[in-house]
């Protein structure tokens, strides 16, 4: 089948890989849309030595099923961690979490890049007919925000700041808007800008922000320079949400956190449920974010334009669909 | 009076200085006993630029009080923060984090370190009379320590470390293990070993804590090695409760806290009530924690005993008491 490959930071192009067999309780599924998140394109820079079929953000119908076969033919959308179920942590509730878990395109577990992909039975949820395969291709990073409600409670009367109009940062925008808080985009690039007005979101520039004055900071630019921001304009007792993947270490001036009494929250995956009931509500329309969609035998250039600064999403297809 | 001066990073014996006048709602103390904290140590070592009287935990009886003669002769413990009670931060509730606060000998308020302090009526508590002034003395660094619980909920069934024993660690031990926790204490020096051993709580040392195994880490160290050992020992989702004044920044690893969602809160000042609640029913005794008593006269001698690694607690009296 066609394919992405990673291997020792190299990424290819590969028609020579066998169509995956699933085992107990997995179903094949064949991709319908793909998309290429930040992860993708740190996994390529070295974040973490990955080899295998890279990409996690899919939608696809499930072509085979052995175990349960009333799931041949839907369409669907897939949770990218793989629980062991047994350990402490899976036991806790927190599969996502689980201490043995393998990752759909990060971990031990070949992704979405490719014509078919495998995934449990329980990773799965149907993507409900009034939302578009383009729309429900944003499951992911959109679930991915919704865990900031899931970690925090926002109130309306709540001052909140995202850092960066990004991915990630427009979709956390989109999510946080439902609670009807007083929301504020920090915006670099003009075309973003642009984006998140038509959401009728505010945008500010770094310059007015001001400090300790929000009770809730995004930090969805995954840079240094967005977490020093994030805790200057954080208020005393406030919250910064980290929702980016940082790559490696940084410097932080711990005595703010301390004396302001700052809480800082890691945020990495969410809930599928709550994402699909949104697009399926038509609350929210992610695909003004799509850049450009390539074929899978285009991948490479796919990854090349997905780091180009101010880019926001970028799709990949099936070369045949 | 009798007082300690600090003044460009010099600590000085001074007995020029005349009794403070009280303005209004305030009253006027006379100094029965004061505690050295770390942070006094790092204001003497720079770690921010006060001029005055040192000093902020303190039992004392009041001597006058011009606008509520209802409070004279009782003895008193006070709350450090001195709020403007106008600012957003105030109107939040959140007066020990006023936006124009003072702070007792830390910060625009001449401290503890004299025979006579002035602080507002509202920000004194009357001690209880089974609370020995000795015991009472130790009402401040209870209340940072029951912070701990109004930042964040233990759970009996929670698995807590603390790392380290010092001033801090200890009282914070005291507090925590009120909540019937599974607690954890990681202790470097034996005095301190035996101190927390005849509290009852178990003792680790740092090679046998294992990986991700805490629900929270309380971090009392004040050190980045001690952070860095509670972002090893925490679980996935867990908290590390900062406890401790940080100096200047430190490198940290946000890629762990992101992928497995840790979430860090700094602390600082807490509530007096649960901590005199906790002293006048006998639950916990301090003392143990009290290496030496100094004269005013003898407090540079004082500062130096305290700053020698192991040391717990070191009090200062007036000379004529």
């Amino acid at each position: 089948m066609q394919s992405l490959w990673l291997e020792n930071q190299v990424l290819t192009f590969r028609e020579d890989l066998p169509i995956p067999v699933p085992g107990k309780d997995q179903a094949l599924i064949r991709l319908l849309l793909a998309g290429v998140c930040s992860t993708d394109l740190e996994l390529v820079r070295g974040y973490y030595p990955f080899t295998g079929i890279p990409g996690h953000e899919f939608v696809g119908e499930v072509e085979s099923s052995p175990d349960d076969s009333t799931w041949i033919g839907k369409r669907v959308v897939g949770e990218i961690n793989i629980a062991c179920t047994k350990c402490h942590t899976c036991l806790l509730g927190l599969p996502g979490h689980c201490e043995n878990r393998k990752t759909l395109g990060i971990h031990d577990w070949d992704g979405v890049f490719a014509e078919y992909l495998v995934l449990p039975l329980s990773n799965l949820h149907v993507v409900p007919e009034s939302v578009s395969t383009e729309m429900a291709v944003f499951t992911e990073p959109l679930a991915a925000a919704y865990e900031i409600l899931e970690q925090t409670t926002i109130l309306p009367s709540d001052r909140v700041l995202i850092i960066g109009a990004g991915r990630l940062g427009i979709l956390a925008a989109m999510v946080i808007r439902q609670t009807g808080c007083q929301l504020g985009v920090v915006v670099r690039h003009p075309k973003q800008t642009m984006l998140v007005e038509d959401l009728k979101i505010h945008t500010i520039s770094e310059i007015n922000i001001g400090s300790k004055k929000f009770d809730l900071v995004v930090e969805a630019t995954g840079s240094i320079d967005g977490f020093r921001l994030a805790t200057k304009c954080v208020r005393p007792r406030g919250r910064i949400l980290l929702k980016s993947t940082y790559k490696g270490s940084a410097d932080v001036d711990f005595s703010r956190i301390v004396v302001d009494e700052i809480t800082i929250i890691g945020s990495r995956c969410g809930p599928f449920d709550p994402a699909l009931q949104l697009l399926g509500d038509g609350k929210v329309d992610p695909r003004p974010l799509i850049d450009a969609i390539y074929p899978i035998s285009r991948g490479i250039n796919a990854f090349e334009q997905a780091s180009n600064p101010g880019v926001l999403k970028i799709l990949l297809r099936p070369d045949k669909s």
